[in-house]
């Protein structure tokens, strides 16, 4: 239980500071060290004080922040790692609903689980720290190098899209040739989460649009190119073409107004993944002619948090198969690295930021 | 081809009239008349105009109106029904999209279905009319009797089951011990289809109670002190108990208002079955925190509409379960009996509506 | 811990006693007296030592034997009973596995689980015994009476078509109306197991078969005739019409001869239940063409054994079901009732025996 | 309709010819030509007549074999190909069942299908033929060259894990963390198909194992390692260690006393996967207690046959990402290149054969 060097906040109150901490871990079975944590809207959204759920672990009066993280073993008293391993911890830890004792915390029955760097768990921002070797994934393809660090953004989507897998089993979803050939996905937003979602609809074989309210840069519009994604700015574009019907929709914005918009633009059985928080979005208006929409074309809207153990390992081998077949080209996803101890990234989100990481060592 | 007395309106422009049409029909194998037909918010919709998407058969400058029908066989030269059968047809017939393909019109992928006494094709309110054996549903159980005529909504409620059943396939929706003990459904609205809503959600398992802006009469609490429900009047009781989780929230008012005031009282992994529609509702303020909710919660909201011929089967199986169970009770849940002739009733709901029918001969 | 009077064998060498045994069951917090306990193939089995996998309860060099139980709640400290209730006692309990774990037993995933009566747990054919509240499901229909001790039987078989749903989910199984109707289900046997499966086969919409190599007596004919259900004697008719197709499969014998002859009478797409088990019925040659079969047709054979609570609460809704719907018929399926201390029961099978009983007190 | 050269058997009779045929294919709107078509056991069977269930096409009184082909396109009329465009022609075409209505002919429900190359439909092994675009699968990653042969067998591989998928929701099939860790896959075999199917075993994250009867070479030893695969020679390790327990069971070799032996090797909640077909195979006993085993553990066995559209392109996806992690390794699965012309290749199996192809021109 040595003193290392962290980011530290308050929560729910917020605030953040880079000092030494001594937290008790001295369970873990796998001594880590970050390589690369990376920084997305939950945890600007800690240090700003916005997110009422956040809490400090049991026992502490702050709460080591982060949860994208990749790290290196640097001792384990497990077999299963060894020094040297790369390997991404996992956030959330399971309560004892009947979710969480079959492995599925993301869907917790009761709320009790608990989630490292946001409710009541020290997160990864810190120079080592000790983990139980069954909270870890392996990166087992060296090619990935730093990409590995949008493991824990890339769970999130490989869980959205069963849930979509699931919902889709209350009619034929496919087109008349089992395939996805003529189905249109959208994504609202441009960040991290967004380009993944995005990427995995092409996959499944939608044609894949994503949406913004501004232009794209250089950085973006080579990722669409290459995966072949329409971008739309809907600052230009106001509106889709009368006959446009969207699918499937994803939601990274959290913006009410903007996914009662597209909503209205979707499809007969279409699906709609509810992802990005935004608890400050203004409100918008639901008429009950929305509610009709959504009855008579048999459209479900789907929430979605968090992801298992299952969805980091098919979450890591989304990444290597993109990775290799575009020539390392989600490398560039990484927009903008910082050094620790640097505390202004939680507060300015660089230009063209599609993930920002911060690089220890 | 003879003529024969029917409610006629000019979809959408809507109306109502009671006359002498002659309408094409020779291709069915089977002759009906109507023992009963069923009144629903649809019907009226129709007549006030206020359905958009309602239009006329193809060839005609009227339809017929009148969708939940029991009717008798009076010849058949089909081998499956018999003179005296009483028989359901089914409100939905099928385009070429895949769901339609294999008999899931209620599904129709294109919007290329149509309905009878909706959109495009004669309804059942009028004296006799031709149809094809495999769009009618048998009753089997003669001692259902009059009730058979809610086998219509009924089977909208089997659908909506039935979508619940594959969405709560994303994760454990049961208890522990793998039952719906501990569960609350709650179905707002007290209507017909309310009403069975509720019976299903008690057939379930669930603590299940409906909720409506005004206190309910004695044959409403008669229904719901003998099935197990407990009615609350949100006139009196605005708020749930703090504590008070909602597991399966069924909307059957269509009022956006109402639907996202009960969202926030929603447990972990609840779904809500969206069913009522009212275009002309007003519309209500859906914030990010709303959204959020929504999200951290693994929320789905679905939309269902219609339903196949297997669940036609399925709800008169549940209709017949339930009148014997409690001797008959269902009867009391047609609370009006109108002649043939009469088209005060698409204007005026009869006080203590639960189902108003027009019998004929 | 009272003395009380209990049939006793031990397992798995077998034997049959009746006598004064005194249980440590004081942690239950229900009381209960038993009504009837039905006898099935699984306890004369035991009784002949036949079952090399049924072992002592720890601590104990005997077994309580039964697991088909209606039970009467003569002392209750849980406010889920009162006295007088009416309830079954499941058989299985819980080890750890993720199976067990969220209260599915019957999927037990490592072995480690319990069955009341069979394998290391005191059964319930004893005068009296305590029972924890979480174990026992209430009868809520009491026109059911004696027939709720077909609760047990029947729990299996809804288990059963949960597993026929599951598999069926990988093609469409249903015509192209969605419902079964041109389906043929075909029931192997005639005890009680091979009736509760034809009902329910009857009520998916199955034309329905049963077969078995000698003729029935009046009570089984007229449970056929009553549902619907063909017989045929397979010592009369050894072949099914050439045309005749098995859609789905329920084996009730555990003779692999006549399985495998069945299964080459099956439809594309068909599934086969096997739930019978005889481990010394004689083996049969099953051959690269059979393989074939199963293969070009998509077949699937799905082994089925026990069931989880829901399985108890949705049997006894059938039980109540088809019982008030054919005026009592299912009472008929109970063809003998023996009195307690009767130990011939275990060797000898009555003639006739669809389901023979014992009615204590 | 110009004569071309091409492979002709007589259906079901046998024999094989190369020479000029005629075929009538002129409504197709795309010209191929091939570029390598793969030779399988069915093909072998179909020319030593060995297959009943093989006919002519209607008119002809020869068919074309050959159903698993890489082809380039040498022109087109369809706006979804161009000239030089490397495609995949789809076996199976659909009859009108409702799987076939719905791009699922590989779940045929009456049989009417029919199956290039093998039933009522001229194959792929001739020096150009026309197409219609809809059955075609664009081959979209250049890197895969001749790799992309393997995609007719490996869409019967991603078909067969649909399979697995849908059977496994009848349990929670994963371990307490949601993955496959702890879990087995034993493969029999060692042809194309059944790497094809190990591969998939260890994406999925199962240990896994492929067995023979023999030892294996340099080739298939090295893919082994390269997967992380273990071979077990059966004739060395006659039986498994005695905690062995087999969690997925494939079998390719269609040998029923293979299939039965390591069935009883299975865990609880298996599922075994029939694949391999081979009518000649010896027969083999199955006992009472296999059939009892199947069904304590909740065994299921699925035939598998063919697939869909969807599993065309999902199997490209899996090869090419195989095929680009691993440096090109399954290009050492193509194990012998012959002439167009050549037919001894249709009798004799070249030693060490993995997957032999003809290259044409």
């Amino acid at each position: 239980m040595p003193e290392v060097n962290a980011y530290v906040t308050n929560a729910p109150k917020g605030g953040i500071n880079f000092k030494k901490v001594q937290i008790n871990d001295d369970e873990g079975n796998v001594t880590l060290r970050p390589v690369l944590t990376g920084i997305c809207g939950t945890d600007r959204g800690m240090v700003r004080g916005a997110l009422s759920f956040a809490y400090n672990p049991e026992g502490y009066a702050y709460e080591v922040i982060g949860h994208e993280s990749l790290c290196e073993v640097i001792d384990s008293e497990s077999e299963l790692f060894s020094k040297g391993d790369r390997v991404v911890p996992i956030v959330r830890r399971p309560g004892d609903c009947p979710n969480c004792r079959i492995g599925r915390p993301d869907n917790c029955s009761d709320g009790k689980k608990h989630e490292a760097g946001i409710t009541g768990l020290h997160g990864f921002m810190r120079e080592s720290f000790k983990e139980f070797d069954y909270n870890l994934v392996k990166v087992l393809d060296n090619s990935l190098g730093n990409v590995a660090v949008l493991t824990e953004p890339m769970k999130n989507v490989v869980k959205a899209f069963e849930v979509f897998d699931r919902i889709r089993t209350r009619f034929v979803f496919e087109n008349e040739r089992s395939t996805f050939l003529g189905k249109h996905a959208v994504v609202i937003g441009t960040g991290s989460e967004a380009f993944l979602y995005a990427f995995t609809a092409v996959d499944y074989g939608f044609a894949t649009h994503m949406i913004n309210r501004h232009p794209i840069g250089p950085t973006e519009t080579k990722l669409c190119d290459t995966f072949g994604i329409e971008f739309i700015d809907s600052s230009k574009n106001p509106s889709f073409p009368e006959n446009f019907k969207i699918d499937l929709l994803v939601d990274t914005s959290g913006d009410p107004g903007t996914i009662f918009k597209y909503i209205r633009q979707m499809n007969h059985n279409a699906i709609a993944i509810l992802f990005g928080t935004n608890g400050k979005a203004p409100s918008t208006e639901v008429s009950g002619e929305d509610i009709d929409f959504i009855i008579e074309r048999n459209i479900t809207l789907a929430g979605s948090v968090d992801a298992a153990m299952i969805h980091y390992l098919k979450g890591l081998d989304y990444l290597s198969k993109w990775n290799r077949r575009y020539d390392g080209i989600l490398n560039t996803m990484i927009t903008k690295e910082f050094k620790p101890g640097d505390v202004d990234l939680f507060s300015k989100k660089p230009v063209g930021e599609i993930k920002s990481v911060i690089k220890w060592n």
